[in-house]
């Protein structure tokens, strides 16, 4: 996966649950990252590592490495993760809702720029052409990333979780940091509410036509009293217009006010 | 967990994976979700369901019902969660990095005042200090939510997964839509001047009750036919659950069924 001109790798540092990892390989898959890399896996969680539904292309291309250096000499920026509000509180820590904005505003380096006015800046940027190779780090499940590991790290990620239960789950981990990195971005692509097609609102002219509809049956039926009659209308108006009703709903019901006027016209016979 | 004047309850509908109702009670844990109901579960499932680290208190919550509906009668909100791009396409859904914002501009529901000018619309809010039970609802790990089921929910949140690989697994799902429900740290609070007061929006149980009468109604007057009366009932009641119906709409429309049924019963007469 590549957002901005990040190219994703994530890191598995230590997993002893071989579930965790094909947990870990879905959601990368889910949010489109590919590359996954795992460090030091005791052995027999490595042997038992199977793929997940949609995520064989990620299993089978992953390695293992011996030691967590392997798995990021080659990037220029190194995110580890943490959950809770626990250790580590001699490090900045980074909430992962904020990290978007954190990487915009590290890839994007603000710096004074000499010809402008005082108290002004402008935004230079690195190459957009240029890929930069990022890592992001899980620890195990018991123990986290060790203070070896975090030293490696440009940057901490907090997962906001609550004091009461901070540890997360690995597999739920990767799902949510992976989930934020795209979350910007590849929703876009994806209809919204506003651009699937749905039946079109519908005019007031068809919306009195079903009121009047409506009306006759209340008269029918002795729902409207003489006295209250006007101020009722205006309410039950109200209500039928407030609903934005589309073209399709009015049709429905049109259908239906059409068939209770039948029956009581023909109160003995049944419908066709 | 509360947010802004939600109370939010998860919904688990017929797992299959005993470890995946673990798996999305420890994702609540972490991110103070405590209500969690399981409609239908296979029995083994739930008998071999145990607690998370961390999770003891809503695994041991918990409670199983056996139709969607009991999960939901007290809600006055119902949404329904899918991954992909995939199915429901005739209705809109919103993405899950929209829902927070969705979510604020349905509570601030905007409508026009009376005494406004021409054209000037105010927002009217419901009483703050009410709070909304609110439902979040997954389907089972091969199925996803029936289209029965889905005929209950308000709206519909899309997880922005790849093509490639649309579907979540289970615990990954609710840990991100829980994790997006506080993301932003709760949907803000409500002013507590100057709002406007308006009837309540309508829970699950009271439009279900109101839909139990019209369905009467119709079948009597022959409007449902045999062949397609499933169909037909599952898009009604998506429409009268779509119409966002107030208490006060839900008496009104109650009062009007009511008074047809009483003159199919009694032809002949006048009301009083």
């Amino acid at each position: 996966m590549q957002t901005g001109n990040l190219h994703w790798r994530v890191v598995l540092v230590r997993p002893r649950n071989p579930l965790n990892i094909g947990a870990a390989a879905r959601a990368m898959a889910n949010f489109g990252f590919r590359e996954l890399v795992v460090v030091e896996p005791y052995e027999p969680v490595w042997q038992e590592t199977r793929s997940a539904v949609g995520a064989e292309e990620v299993v089978q291309s992953a390695y293992r490495v011996d030691h967590v250096r392997e798995a990021i000499a080659d990037c220029t920026l190194v995110i580890g993760t943490t959950a809770g509000s626990g250790r580590n509180l001699d490090r900045g820590m980074v909430p992962l809702n904020h990290l978007p904005a954190w990487l915009e505003s590290r890839l994007g380096r603000v710096a004074p720029f000499a010809g402008a006015p005082e108290g002004e800046r402008v935004t230079t940027r690195t190459d957009p052409a240029a890929l930069e190779q990022a890592a992001l780090l899980f620890g195990s499940e018991k123990t986290g990333l060790s203070t070896e590991v975090l030293s490696y790290c440009h940057v901490l990620v907090r997962i906001p979780t609550t004091e009461e239960c901070p540890s997360m789950n690995l597999g739920q981990a990767v799902a949510l940091c992976c989930y934020e990195l795209t979350r910007a971005g590849a929703v876009s692509a994806f209809p919204t509410a506003a651009t699937v097609h749905i039946s079109a609102p519908a005019n007031v002219h068809s919306l009195d036509h079903l009121f009047e509809r409506a009306v006759r049956i209340l008269d029918h039926v002795g729902y409207l009293k003489p006295k209250s009659r006007d101020a009722m209308l205006i309410k039950l108006r109200r209500i039928l217009f407030d609903l934005e009703l589309t073209n399709s709903d009015v049709k429905i019901l049109g259908g239906i006010l059409a068939q209770i006027d039948w029956k009581f016209e023909n109160p003995s016979r049944s419908s066709g």
